[in-house]
Parts: structure tokens; C-alpha cells; sequence
């Protein structure tokens, strides 16, 4: 393994895990040059006639699957931290003694720290996939024994559907199947919503295995899943917990800084002429977007503007200004409460996207780039407008990417961001990890002003007369770095020893994380 | 170029416009040994970052797509007899002076007749895909410069999920797109309802050009195609004759006999305890099977029986069944009246389906097989259940497959048939081209008897006691040769000349067309 400088100036290996990599050489620098995955041919004459799938546990489909030692094992976090399936599965691996998984998950939450004891006793090799909390700490403190490879939803479709990453099984958690393996996230107990993290793994998967709490005869609809790409269904008493799988509701922030932040936004997003008839927008989940959005729809309704259409992860905050008739559509990569999944359940102009659609940057374009606004957080940012959301400054990989680095190709990025957390500045002279190079960053938002990248003159001239705080990036970070007493300490890593690196859209290195020295 | 006697006794070439065929081995004999189709890996910065691909003409859209000699062009048949859009395609490859071009359409119609002057002056080599009419007579004469190769629906999608078939440049007829491509078949005044047919083009073609003469702002919903598979979109006046699109209403036949076989048919369902709760059937657009779904509604309502799901190609009856809650849904592969149309757009337990899920022989099962019941038509059967459905008893080619081998999969295949048709024998000792293996065939249907497969023992137990008529095949065949004079006159063929061949679900050659001596 070498280490390579890329062409925003970090250090990333030529080889990760013994596979060969490609350092990131710019926004759209990139064109592959090759095909897609194939998948093995199958035939009808080798699955029951009556389309009946089932077997009656979840260890009989591993062996019909025929997992072996060194498997790729994939896994969707649509339960996110109410997963009680991720930890079933590999305590079955474990007791077939089945050694050296990669596990290839969507992202992996704090209910996951189950599975350390797998990562120490061999059971799981390594991790690719986001890491949240527990995970990530104990890879960061380098006890993996592979390298993690983190990449964003659309990167995670791209290395599928490229063939990077080989799925040998694939296990998709269904809140309703069928016994052919039509599935969807709508309908049952543990309904989260669209199941489109999943989508690449029912594709590409040598063999797919849907596990559901809720098997319902054959058709169940609608088929996110479609059942002609899945091996065997397993019936299991229950998925997770539903409380922690969706929250009831979203949770606006209180905080008076992050209201301010959230103003802000809605504000510049109106002076700039963004907020128009037929215009588009996402937010996230975070308090201070859900705060955003109903200070945008406040302007909307005064001016009376309508959306095309505006992407979620959904709240009942968006489900309102679809029914008010504020939208014409919803289209959610995922779902955040339990009015989304309803609205996503009775509303077809809410509708399901997956990684493909929306973000997969090896397609024929894709959705992220025709919207006109997205509001994304970061961990940090820097004067150069690069920007950081998996580290922390204390060097710990901490989040997932989710389809963040994807969103940076909207019309219009802004990084709503506190200027500094627990005292810790968030602008800084270079980021602890860079997640997302600058050029893509137009505007970072904080409760003490506005930084337009320099880039955008467009932006800038356009609000040149509003009375919105704008100021330079650097004039923020010069009072936050007066407030906190300087920069925070950088941490202390082993620069020959790679945790983890952080993948481009495209499928190359954009940066690396290093074993911390503690 | 060499003969070969296959499995069910037929001599098919081992090679067809150069390429190495297999000949049919048996149901479920041929287990594939490969991989499916890889396409080239795309990025997006090689595509407009607005999502705006629409391209000023289809000249255009075809020279941006590198059109050149001995391409595979394909078409979708959607749009029926009333399509002017296929015309107008080899009209401009035509003024490019393109040669060669092997046509691979879903099916081609009477409206395309206009392309036999392509085929004489070579802009055509020959045509893939189901020819009604005109082009069937054409290339049964042997005026075709290639050889003719027919595939089920399924088929169709398996020959290029399996790379049998690589699509260069995929024209794309859409009653709805928007300008990034992604384009539905439900709205518009060329609407047709689900867009199936072009499902696997999309996913598999170099090239994929939507035509629209409805385009509207992303996103349009449904998404059937997705725009993520699209590279041009083109806005023309008008795809083509809604009239000849889809019927304003569907007929129920009047002829008296086919009144009787519609009614034998639906009281053997119910005799022989097919017709129950949670059943499932399937029955195509003809006079008949419109018929019979009104004979069998009636009986449904008088028991209180209620269907799981009914497959179309719908029509304004089967919307009613959904509509008076006889069936929990209605899934279409293709959609016959406005009604149907309607419906699936309104109705959301009306859902479109592609060839990739009901009929793909090459996946993890199908829904073909999971039907309890289909009905289907036949051009001649003969005493050992062996059914044809493209060519007449005079040797001419005149009609396509359609979903119709894919249907011989459900647990109970019945052939409704008149015992002859214009005064020539439906039931013969031989079927003048052989479609489907009489394995496959359950009941045949007709006015003066239904005759029962002697492998359905069960099917024969349950209606022992019933009062139908339940006759041997020979029985029948030998009352109709005695009205009719005999078995008509076999054609005359010159068999060391192939015209086209008849491809069996999984891609091996079942039988042969030949050249008529006229």
C-alpha cells in the first residue's frame, strides 16, 4: 500500500482491503471507462411454481444461500436504530461459525455496538458502510481489522452497479412481504417508509433473502422489492422496535441560535429568487431543517408560491405543505415520522425514490442535480468552503455520509451550521476529514452571518441589496476563534495506519481516516 | 446453416442471422449457464446537470445517439395499429441513409406496413419480434433479407437481460415524459396505460430516445421509465391515433358458439373448484375472453366469491370486478380501453407490471406461474394438447406470441377455441408451427366439448360428476373433420428455407417458419 496525494491535497492509499483504488481527481474528472455488474443467470425451473419462497428460518435460508467464510453480507438501515435484525443475523453467522464477513450495510446505528464482539473474534472482517457512534469509535481507535470503507448512498449504489462491491448475500428487512418476496416499508408494524436503500442489493445480490414480520399473499403493493429478484422469504415475529425504527414526530429545534440559523436560510433562499413558482428544495431531518421548512413555508404561503416538488427524508412538516396543496409532490429518499410513512401510504404524489434515481452519479444523471436548493449540517467546514460530516475535530469518525456528498450537486448547497459546538469551533482552516470538496459548497449558513463561496457571484450579487448578514467566511471564523480561544488541538493520528477512507460519488478516495493515537 | 430435429420433434436451424441457436430441449430442460447483460458504465458529467435532455428532433436525438449501419433499433407496440411513430423512425433513418438496421420491436402491427418498402430497399435486414399481418405474409413469402425471430413477452425481455439481443438505440413512444426522460404510458391523449413492453430497452439499450407528445416538468409520476436510463428526450405533435391506441370500449363477441365456449369456460372454473376465494385468473381482450370474465362475475357474485387478483390486459369489465370489489387488484401487463386506462391511473390496486416481472423466464419465478387460471386463444391445436398461435393452417405467419407462451405456466392453461373457423379444422393430428408443448396445455375449450389433458388426472377427477361436456380431443376432432371434409391441405414450404423462427421462454428455437412455395 502507497500513500497518493488527490487532487484536493490528501493522503489516501493506492489499495484498500487488497483492492486497487482510484484517488479522487476532481468534481466530474472521472469518466469510467468500463461495464456494469452482471448478475448470475437464473431460471424459473431452478424456484418453486407456485411462487411460494418461504423457509422456515432465517439460518435455513443462510445455508440454502450457502453462506461461506469471506462473504460479502449486505444489510439496509431502514430500521435504523430499532434494528433488531443486523444483530439476529450475525449472532446465526456466529453459530454456523462462519468467519471473515464484510459487512456491507447502508449504515449502521449505536444498536449495532452488538456486533463489536463480532469484529473482535473474526466473525466480521470489516465494515463498508457508514458508521454511526459505537462503530465508528471502534474503528477509528483502529481495532478493525479491515479498512472501513465509507461512501454515500449514491456512492453505494455506484460500487454495486460498477462492481466494486460484489454482494454475495443480500438480507432486505420488510415491513410487508409476500411469499414470491414482493416487499415494501408502508404497510405493517415496523412500516418505515420507502425501502430504497435496498434497491442495489435486490439487483445485484448473487442471492437475496427478505425477512418480513408481516407476510401477506401474494401481491403485496406496492413492490419496492420486487420479488423476482429474491430467493427466499423468512417470516420472523418482529423486525425492531417501531419507536426507534421512526420517531411519532419530528422535533423542531428550541434552540434560539439554530431558529435564527433556520430564518436565516428561509430568508436568503426568498431574497436570492430561489423560492419561486415550480421551484424545488430538500431538507433533512435535523431540528434546525425542520425549522427551516416551516419558515420557508410561512414565506410561501405569503407570497403565494407553490413547489414542484420537495425531497425528503419526510416530516409531517412536509406532509402538511404537500396536503395544503404548497407541493405538487414529495419524493423521499426516506422517511423520518409517522405521518410521512401514511402520507407516502395514501398520497401517490408522495412517492418512493431510491439511490438510483436520486443520487447514483454513474447513471444517465440523476435527480440531485435538478433541484433548485438542499439544506444539508456538517461537523465542520473550512475557509475554502470544503466541508466535513463524518469526523469529529477530536479526529473520531462519528457519521454516516447518507446522501449528502449527492446533494452538493444541487443548484443551490447550503450548510446550515452553528458557528461553533461545545465550544469547538466548526470553521476552520481545513477540515478533519474532507467529505465534500468546495466548490460545491455555496453558502454556509450561521447564527452570526453568511458566507457565500466567492465562486457564486450570481448569489452574491443577487442579495447585495437585502439586509441579510453577509459576511466573508473568514470574518465568521476570526469571531468564532475569538470566542472559543483559537483553533481546537488536531488530533493526534498514525498516519501510516488507515481506518477507514471516505469515497467520492464517483467511487474514488477523496480522504482518509487515520488510527488515533490514545 | 444445419437442421435439427428438437425435443418436441420440430427441425430448427442451428444458426440464425449467423447466430448459434439452441434447439428446445423441454420445459424447464435448459437451465442457462451465464451472466446477463452488462451495459456501459455512465457518469453524470457527461449529461446535462439541469436534467434537461430533450434534443430539438428525433434526426437529432438518432445522430447525438451514433445511428450507423447494421444497428438494433428497438420499438415498443403500445401504441398499437394507431402508431405513426415507428413509421416516422425509419422514415429519418431512411433520410440518413442507414442500412441494415435489424428491427427489434415488442411487435409490429398492420400500421407498419408502411416499413415493407424498407425492408426491399435494405434500410430493414429483418425484424425481431411478433409481426401481425402485412409483415408476417411478407416474410412468409421469404421476401425478408434476414430470418424473422419471434419471442414471447418474456422472451423477448429474457433474449436481452441474457445479452442474446443488444439493443444499439431504444426509441421509447411516451404518452407522458419530462425532460429528464423519466416517462409514464397513464396520462395524455396518447395514453395506453403501463409501458411494460420498453421496460427492458430502457434498462439495457446503448442508447435510450424518449419520444413524447406530452412533455411536462420533472417529475411527471409514475416514473414506468426512469429518466435515469434516458439519454434524449424528444417532444413531437403527436405519437399517433388515439382511436387505434386503445379502443373507447371493448366488444363482447355475439357470435352464439363462442357465447357457449365462454360460458363452458367459466362453468369448468367453477366445477373444477378453480373459481374459490383468494383465486387468481388471467384472460386476454378477445370477444371470448370478455365473455367469459362476464360469465364467471356472475358466478363469483351469486357464491360471494372474491378473487385475490385478476391479470389483464384490461378492460372496462375487469375495472368493474375491482370496482365492485370482486378482486383486490388488478395487475396489467398491457391495458386494452380507456376504462382500463383510467383505472390504472386512478386506482391504485390497479398496477402496471413489465414482461420482467410476469413473464421472465430467466429470474427468480414469475407471476405467470402463481395464476390459478388463464385463458388463452390458439390459431390450432392438435390431438396431443400441442398449440400454435402465430401462423394459419396455410402456412402463414399473421400473428404474434404476446405474453401468450409466458400464460402456459399458470396451474391451469385452457385453450378456448372454435372448432374450426371458416370451415377449417381447429383440431388437427399436427400443428402447422408448434408455440407451445401439449405438456403445458390443461384444457382445450369448444363449442362442442371440453376436452381435459390426460395428465390432469386431478383436473378430470374434479369433474367427473359435473354435467359438462367433457369429450376426448380425438372425439371432438374427429366430429369436426367429418363437418368440415377432412384436414385441410397442408401448405406447401421449401424446408431448406427458413423464414422465421419461433423461440420457446428461455431462448431455445421450438420451431421454424418456412418459406411458402406460392
Amino acid at each position: 500500500m502507497k500513500m497518493i496525494k488527490n487532487a484536493v491535497g490528501r493522503l489516501v492509499p493506492d489499495e484498500v482491503n487488497g483492492v486497487k483504488q482510484i484517488p479522487y481527481k476532481g468534481v466530474g474528472k472521472y469518466i469510467p471507462d468500463g461495464f456494469t455488474a452482471r448478475t448470475k443467470i437464473r431460471s424459473c425451473a431452478e424456484f418453486p411454481s407456485d411462487g411460494n419462497k418461504v423457509v422456515k428460518s432465517l439460518k435455513e435460508a443462510l445455508k440454502k444461500a450457502g453462506i461461506k467464510d469471506g462473504m460479502t453480507i449486505s444489510t439496509h438501515h431502514h430500521l435504523r436504530n430499532g434494528d433488531l435484525l443486523t444483530n439476529k443475523l450475525f449472532d446465526e453467522i456466529k453459530s454456523l461459525g462462519i468467519k471473515n464477513i464484510r459487512w456491507f450495510p447502508s449504515a449502521s446505528f449505536p444498536c449495532h455496538s452488538h456486533l463489536i464482539k463480532y469484529l473482535e473474534d473474526g466473525t466480521i472482517h470489516h465494515i463498508e458502510g457508514s458508521m454511526n457512534g459505537p462503530l465508528g469509535r471502534f474503528t477509528t481507535e483502529g481495532k478493525m481489522k479491515g479498512v472501513g470503507v465509507l461512501r454515500s448512498h449514491g456512492g453505494r449504489y455506484q460500487s454495486i452497479q460498477d462492481g466494486e462491491v460484489h454482494i454475495d448475500i443480500a438480507i432486505i428487512a420488510a415491513p410487508e412481504a409476500d411469499p414470491f418476496g414482493n416487499a415494501n416499508g408502508v404497510n405493517g408494524k415496523s412500516a418505515f417508509g420507502g425501502t430504497g436503500f435496498s434497491l442495489a442489493d435486490s439487483e445485484y445480490a448473487d442471492r437475496v433473502i427478505v425477512v418480513t414480520d408481516n407476510l401477506q399473499p401474494f401481491p403485496v403493493v406496492p413492490w419496492q422489492i420486487q420479488g423476482n429478484n429474491v430467493d427466499y422469504v423468512v417470516e420472523v415475529e418482529s423486525l425492531g422496535d417501531p419507536a426507534k425504527i421512526v420517531s411519532g414526530t419530528t422535533e423542531v429545534t428550541k434552540s434560539p441560535d439554530r431558529l435564527l440559523i433556520a430564518e436565516y436560510v428561509a430568508q436568503f433562499m426568498e431574497e436570492a429568487g430561489i423560492m419561486k413558482d415550480g421551484f424545488s428544495f430538500q431538507a433533512g431531518s435535523g431540528g434546525t431543517n425542520l425549522a427551516f421548512a416551516l419558515f420557508l413555508k410561512e414565506k410561501m404561503k405569503a407570497k403565494g408560491i407553490k413547489a414542484r416538488f420537495i425531497r425528503g427524508g419526510s416530516t409531517k412538516y412536509l406532509v402538511e405543505m404537500l396536503e395544503e396543496g404548497l407541493t405538487d409532490y414529495i419524493l423521499d429518499g426516506q422517511t423520518f415520522d409517522l405521518e410521512g410513512v401514511r402520507s407516502m401510504r395514501e398520497n401517490h404524489n408522495h412517492v418512493s425514490t431510491s439511490p438510483f434515481t436520486s443520487y447514483n452519479y454513474h447513471g444517465k444523471g440523476n435527480f440531485a442535480s435538478i433541484i433548485d436548493a438542499v439544506v444539508l449540517g456538517a461537523t465542520e467546514v473550512d475557509v475554502n468552503f470544503n466541508a466535513n460530516v463524518v469526523s469529529h475535530s477530536d479526529g473520531y469518525l462519528l457519521h454516516g455520509i447518507g446522501g449528502w456528498q449527492n446533494c452538493m450537486f444541487s443548484k443551490c448547497t447550503i450548510l446550515a451550521i452553528p458557528s461553533f459546538r461545545d465550544r469547538i469551533p466548526v470553521i476552520l482552516d481545513e477540515v478533519t476529514t474532507l467529505c465534500a470538496p468546495g466548490e460545491l459548497v455555496d453558502v454556509i449558513v450561521t447564527e452570526r452571518g453568511i458566507a457565500i463561496n466567492p465562486r457564486r457571484k450570481d448569489l452574491l450579487a443577487a442579495v447585495k441589496n437585502s439586509n441579510l448578514p453577509i459576511r466573508s467566511i473568514k470574518e465568521i471564523q476570526k469571531e468564532v476563534y475569538e470566542i472559543c480561544g483559537g483553533a481546537p488541538a488536531k488530533p493526534l493520528v498514525d498516519e501510516s495506519n488507515v481506518v477507514a477512507v471516505i469515497k467520492w460519488v464517483d467511487g474514488t478516495v477523496i480522504d482518509s481516516v487515520f488510527k488515533l493515537e490514545i
